[in-house]
């Protein structure tokens, strides 16, 4: 039996939130995410795009500091002995940029939710704000913290399925089957504010850099074939992408938003010269390895073949589902390490792990080179 | 696309915790599910048996307050104007009843694992206790909170499955298929510290409850056949029981701790006279539901046929599994509803469920039922 | 890869059928599974109750020899150079003894439908007619046909999960939840003619032999538990049994045919002191097995840790699914093999394995042992 | 409940087999396909490539006529009065061409295994040999025999996911994972036998006819990535394909043989502008169905909301699964019906559908597209 490791042992860091207003999905998650392992204390905000609506969503969690846009707050916050240590950028994707600016810049470390931006350039000037300063910026592909996706990685990396050949991820879902109006729908059916890539910024993203994350590999070029199959849509509703990795690995990706019946169905499969692993996102708490040769086996989080790279973001006896929460509280925690480490200067754990803004600018360069192939009838376009 | 409501609205509930020191498992939970929704804060603790044990692991949680013992703590927390609100009570069992007491009597609120207590005369002397107390007393059978278990018991209620003819009810691990002397395993299966009985008590307990919750009925009289498989033993590690409920249906539980390949295998069908109902606990965000001569349908948490008594406990959207510890989440934040309307004189909502210590009284009869018949060559014993 | 090794070799075996008529299911099972393999020709038969009936249905059939009833079939055939050589009886349960009587007194092999008879008293005159004839008797309890059966019974002997502990086997079905007037229900649940078990006889029988066949154990004693949901239905239609094996291992069998959702969801899980089997009829070519302490293996039909008993009855490759037909054309396989050595006196080969009127008679055993138990509210009978 | 309807209602059809001999793994498939509903007698054979091996094979099956090649066969049964009706063709797929000639200038009617041919060249001279000859040409892309592969075909035709957008099909092998020296690897990685695809052959050409098949569809052009992992391999041994199909609908196929994990794991995955419709090989009985915005659906064969285009090629009720060979024999059976009708003159049945010479030339078609496709860095080619 396992048991987690991730209780708070020192002082919460002061936490502030930028977007992820009373009608937001993500700062919810964000919010929970941050609490699990006790790690963070959230105080202050700027949680929507009018002073009204920013300072309604802050009275409504009861947060002690609620300004009207995030720069105002990036300023105070800066100025003040108990000012925010880290915030956490929850807003639609052509804001990222700017708002992390502000914090970078004034040393606040940066969780921010993904896509990195909303466009190439953007995502390139967001790197060197991220390098010029002290402040560490964390991206939440927050499927990188599932236990079972560590463990796929650590096996790969162990070399117990072999030099990969063949990897095949995906993402539908379904609920843009139809034209959608509702406030989540919207945002990221807008070009301006999603960014070029509709399923393939939104989810497509997450797909391409949990294949990254498993394998080790890098995309070198693509080709993609983008539709948008609901009348009107400004964006991809679905994408076919084949791609070849460094090394001679092949894959294809294929996201969608049109595919009735799939909620949110990450899956992944990696297949070596050894062995294949399966993980779906939807059943997170097993991966299936396979041995070639040898009978499929179910690893289970925390049961038997699970290993420390799962046990160490785990927090509960196999049997017992941890989620999608729970996967995304790990990010956090991660973050948590590396800026309490930060703090007082020591060295962070070197199995600390999580997702940079380098990882950002490759997930938007990922969508760049989606819609560049596509506009040449997906030719092969680098990377 | 569902979105949950759980965030705190209001100031935290102070806690405090009795047991639940460095190397237990539950109190990691209980803490965890207390910071999901925001609607604690631990501020004290009496965490071990030892005062010094229970200094080591309250520091080690950066506790405000740490006692050496639950009774210095509940009097003197009583008397602090900032004292504690509600204490969680995660010992073993034989300690449930004792410490909980000198909490109700100080009108402290009561959040207690299950089950109830090692002995019925105990549970018996605890309901009165409850009963004499004006705090709240919860019981944490967390099954109970997970929102497929709401979703399925609702659709017993609205009349989905007709009326009620058979439930199997079954709950095997595998963890105790040898001697184990672990912490865990040890107190476990000591009769002194868990009571009578050993899977029976320990996960038998949930099944039990987990079948009443649903279907809204009782067994009337059992039928158990216990035995301890691993040599040595002293309390079952293996149970076989016939249920009879109240209005004609039947059942049959089975619990088991020597059943290799079951981690935490809880799993419920429920079938009446229109349709069955099937959920397992360790994928608890699928529900199925057959209607008598439709295919089977596949309900997933906050999806389509997944109505309002699943997401009101549910925090993000379908295809975004919850798990574990959102379930146990649900129990404290039932409670913290309770504990709120108490503060400030409101009537509790009508919605908020949880399970309370008439419940626990149910659980502790029914181990004492299985023990009782077992004894008799599994003869037929009222509950 | 495993291919197949059960083409015919030599002169098909020469058959007739009792029973088995235009309206009947098991009657086209029946042949389907004799010709699968190619040892058969059926040549004669006495399809249905009535000579009009009887003639239809032979004619339908183009059968070669059409009798008004099995008693002149018998006579007739045994007087024949080329008479039928075998017979299989498929007629409800109530005319098994005595059409196979017939057959046996003249020499002339019997293929028989489970269960053996509608009546103890019928099962042990048929042991004592079988044993008195120098034909052979095979009971077409098909379950144990499947490959994976077999190869589950092959690792149990070969010590794969240890000494067993405990068996649960269930075989649900819902065709019976409501009243049900067709020909399948209506002598199914008339008890002159299914004999006094219902659900049990029909397919707790199946579920019972299944246990038995793969464990190498049988039940000593057995406590039952029937149930006649359905107002004004005669047999049980649910049953809830606890059984205790010889050698001290416990099991629960379930049989149900008021179980919404369920179609012939036979499913048995065996554990043992050192490992867990577990098998489900409807997903046949997958056995599931867990050696404690490591991960759960899937083990597919012809597929990697699939050994020589699961080869030998199985036709294609791995992934390529083989049914319930495949699984029937087993048990005539092994018949026609064990047939054939005795055309030319040669010893049958060892590994030849099909139920036989022993079996049978124990399947009788334990219906009149449900029915026994459950007249004296659910006591521990002998069996 | 549903019971088949494919008991032989005449006389057998006299059939012939050229290839299948003792180490063939797809004539043992054939040959069962053919007795299960009892259409066929097999009454010669020239079933090797040298007259030893032809000899000895026939022995063993004892075929009453034995030839030493297919050509002698085809001109002597051809003359006799009672000579084969049909001829089965399971030979490497180069030797398709030319023996199919023979028998079809003959009006022998051809049942032929896929692909039709190793080269485009002799797929368009076959075509032209069939639209000469009198006899009937039935292609066994057996996948499109089984029922819930009919059903979800006839769901499409009824409008019951809306018009398509997206198609996903897979067929995943592992076997040629590692470098494989027996007869079924060696004439598969030969391109002189096997032609120009390697597993596009092999088994892409059954994911892309069985995509075709469901969905009414064909693709007007594709890009296809193929690559031949192993070492020293001179065809494809995993092939990644983006399709576009007419009406707009896009899809991704992925055949792979060296996918460790995947025995036969074909799959197909359809979604429409009303819903969804997912089928895997290895699991056949089942078919989802997701209506948008409603629950998914679990459809058995033969169950509720299985419909007739299912019952018509099902034998047995639902819950008892129907596997490959089944499937196998639904083509067969539909070939018996078109060649009875033939017999007779009599029209052949609306509903009788088979793969036909058209189908195998869309297959060889799309090989060849792939092949061309990929030598062109996966430029997009017409088919």
């Amino acid at each position: 039996m396992v048991t987690g490791r991730n209780e708070n042992l020192t002082g919460r860091i002061r936490l502030g939130m930028v977007g992820g207003g009373n009608d937001a999905f993500i700062g919810g998650v964000h919010r929970i995410a941050s609490r699990i392992d006790d790690q963070y204390e959230l105080v202050a905000g700027a949680l929507s795009s009018t002073p009204e609506k920013s300072r309604a969503s802050g009275e409504a969690l009861g947060l002690p500091r609620i300004y009207d846009d995030f720069k105002q707050m990036a300023i105070r916050e800066a100025r003040r002995k108990d000012g925010i240590e880290a915030v956490s950028i929850v807003t639609p994707n052509h804001v990222h940029y700017e708002a992390a600016r502000e914090f970078l810049k004034r040393g606040i470390h940066v969780i921010c939710d993904k896509p990195l931006t909303s466009t190439l350039g953007d995502a390139k000037k967001l790197v060197k704000a991220a390098e010029a300063s002290d402040a560490l910026f964390i991206l939440t592909h927050n499927y990188t913290g599932y236990p079972m996706v560590r463990q796929a990685k650590a096996m790969v990396e162990a070399g117990d399925i072999g030099k990969i050949r063949v990897v095949q991820v995906e993402y539908p879902q379904d609920w843009l089957t139809i034209e959608q109006d509702f406030k989540q729908a919207e945002w990221r059916t807008d070009p301006t504010r999603s960014g070029a890539g509709g399923s393939t910024g939104d989810i497509g993203t997450h797909a391409y850099n949990l294949a990254c994350f498993i394998t080790g590999l890098e995309a070198e070029e693509l080709a993609a074939d983008l539709e948008a199959f609901v009348p009107g849509r400004q964006v991809d509703d679905n994408a076919h992408v084949m791609l070849r990795f460094n090394g001679g690995a092949k894959g294809m990706l294929w996201s969608s938003q049109v595919a009735p019946g799939n909620e949110n169905a990450l899956r992944i499969r990696v297949y070596g010269e050894k062995g294949g692993l399966e993980w779906a996102q939807e059943d997170p708490n097993y991966l299936w390895f396979t041995p070639f040769g040898e009978p499929k086996r179910l690893i289970t989080r925390g049961g038997a073949g699970s290993g420390e790279a799962a046990a160490r973001v785990s927090r509960i006896p196999p049997g017992h589902p941890e989620g999608y929460l729970e996967g995304f509280a790990n990010i956090y925690t991660e973050a948590a390490r590396a800026i309490l480490a930060k703090r007082t200067g020591a060295a962070v754990d070197a199995d600390v792990v999580y997702p940079t803004v380098a990882d950002g600018l490759k997930g938007v360069t990922f969508v760049d080179a989606c819609v560049r192939s596509s506009k040449r009838n997906a030719a092969w376009v680098k990377l």
